[in-house]
C-alpha cells in the first residue's frame, strides 16, 4: 500500500501569463498530474475499466493557497499524500516547492464514480477493492512542512 | 460602486475531458473571466497601469466545490459577488448554475500587487483609490442560494 | 445553407503568456470555437448523435500564420468560411482581425467520424445528410482580404 | 552545434477531450515544449535576456497533420529538428509517434524578437550570435520517416 507520491515539473512557457508567472489554474492540473502518476505507479489508472465498468474520479472539492509566484523554467517539486479516505472518496493534500521555498499548498477531494458508456451519466460508487487495497492514508503529521513563507502577501 | 457581476458562458469543446464533462480546472478560469469582466464593466482592468505602476491581482487562495457535472454546449450562469475586502485583498464568491441546477460554488482571494517592469518582482500594496472607490462589499446574505443539490456524491 | 460565420472574442487573461501576448496555441481553440458556434447556429453540433451514432470531427490538418500579436482585452474578430468540402471532410479558412489590423490567418480540415460507444474507436464516414445539406462551400474569392500587414516579421 | 531534439511525453488527463482523444491544440504546446527543452539543453532559453534585451520567439507559422488519435496515458515520442534557418527565423519540423505508429507531423516557424521592457512592443532582430552559433540546420533527409499510416481519414 502507498500513501504518498512525489514528482517534479519544469514550468512550461505556455503555463505562464502576462504577469510573468504561472497562471494559478495550472496548479490544479499539476495536482491531477501527480494523482495520475501515483495511480500509474500502483498499476492503476484514474480512468480505467474494472469489471466492465468505466471508473473515473471527478472532483468534489479543490483548493489551493498560493505563497510565492513560480516562473518559466522553474523546477517545481510536487509532493502529494492521502489525507483522508472514505468509502467513496479520497482527499489528497499537496505541497509545492522550488528548492527550499514554499510555493503553494493544495487539496483535492475526488469521488469514485462509474460512468455509463451510453449516457455518460456518473454514479458515485464504493471504491473498488482493486484500488482500495492499494491506497492507504498517510500517518498523522505526514507532509512537507510549509516552511518559512517568503512573505505573507495578505498581511495588512 | 458595485459588488456583484453575472455572465453566462457556453461550454466549449476544448474545455471537456475524456470523462465527457468540463475539466474541473476550467472553473478557475471561469472565475477569473468574471472578475475580469466585472473590472472592465467598472472602467478598470485586472492588469492595468496606475500612476506609472503596473497593478495586477495574483491569487492567494482559490477553491471550488463541485456539485454536478456540466457538459459541452451547456450554458453556464456565473454569479460573482464581493464577500470581503481588506486593505490589500478582495475575496470573491461564485455560484455556478445551469438553469435551476446548482453546478459549483467557488471562492477566490486576490491580492493587489505592483509589478516591477524590469525584474517582474511583485510587491503587495494597498488597493489604489481609483479601484477601491468603485468596488463595494456585498450586503450580508447576498448570493445565489445553493439550492437543492441533485445529489451529494460524497454521502456515504 | 450557410458557408460563413463571424464571432468576436475578448482576449482573456489566462490566454496570455509571459511575452505579454496571446499564446499562439489559443488561435486553434478560437478556430474550433467558431466552427462550434457555426454548427450550433445551424441547429447542429460538432459532437452529436445521429441515428444512434456519435458523430465527431477530429482534425486532420490545422495551420495558422501569425501577422501581429494580440493582447489582453483586445476584441478579436474571427471570420470563418468553408473553403472546401469532400465526401468526408470540411476545410474551413479563418481570418483574425482587431479593428482594421490583420492578426492571423488560419485553416483547419476536419474529418467526419463515427465514434464507437464502447471502444471509442473512430471510423471516417461520409458526412451525414442532415449536416451535409446545411453546409455549403463559400463562393470563390470569399474571405476577408488579408489587408496591409503592419510588418513582415520574417523579412530579411 | 545541435540540430535535433527528442523527448517523450505521457499524455495527461486534462489534455483529452470528450471524444476521448488528445485535443488537437495540445500538439502545438508539445512542439513548443520540445523547442524549449532543446534550447535549455544548449544552455539557452526561448525567453532570455541577452545584452540587456529580452529575446523571445513568437511564432509566424504553425501547422500540424494528424494521422492517428492519441489517448490518455499514451507515451508520445516527440522528434524535432531544424529544417531551415534565416537571419531572423528558425523553422522546426516535428514527428510524433507512439511506438511504431505515426501520430502527427508538424512544423513551426519562430521569429527572433526583442521585447521592449516598457511597452512590450516586439521588434524582429537578427538571431543573436550566442544563439546562432549553437543551432545548426539538419542535414537533408533528416527526420523520422512518416511510416505507414494506419489509415488515411481523408481518402474518399
Amino acid at each position: 500500500m502507498a500513501f504518498a507520491y512525489h514528482e517534479t515539473h519544469r514550468v512550461r512557457f505556455a503555463e505562464t501569463d502576462m504577469a510573468g508567472i504561472v497562471h494559478f489554474s495550472n496548479f490544479f492540473r499539476y495536482m491531477e498530474n501527480a494523482e495520475d502518476a501515483f495511480f500509474r505507479a500502483l498499476g492503476l489508472s484514474i480512468h480505467m475499466s474494472i469489471d466492465g465498468r468505466t471508473i473515473s474520479w471527478p472532483r468534489v472539492h479543490a483548493e489551493c493557497d498560493y505563497q510565492a509566484p513560480v516562473r518559466f523554467e522553474d523546477e517545481l517539486d510536487v509532493h502529494m499524500w492521502v489525507r483522508r479516505k472514505t468509502r467513496k472518496t479520497i482527499t489528497y493534500d499537496f505541497a509545492f516547492r522550488v528548492e527550499d521555498r514554499a510555493i503553494a499548498a493544495g487539496s483535492v477531494t475526488a469521488v469514485c464514480v462509474a460512468v455509463d458508456g451510453e449516457t455518460k451519466e456518473m454514479t458515485s460508487i464504493a471504491i473498488p477493492e482493486l484500488i482500495d487495497t492499494k491506497i492507504d492514508i498517510a500517518p498523522p503529521g505526514h507532509g512537507v512542512p510549509a516552511g518559512p513563507r517568503n512573505q505573507d502577501p495578505t498581511e495588512q
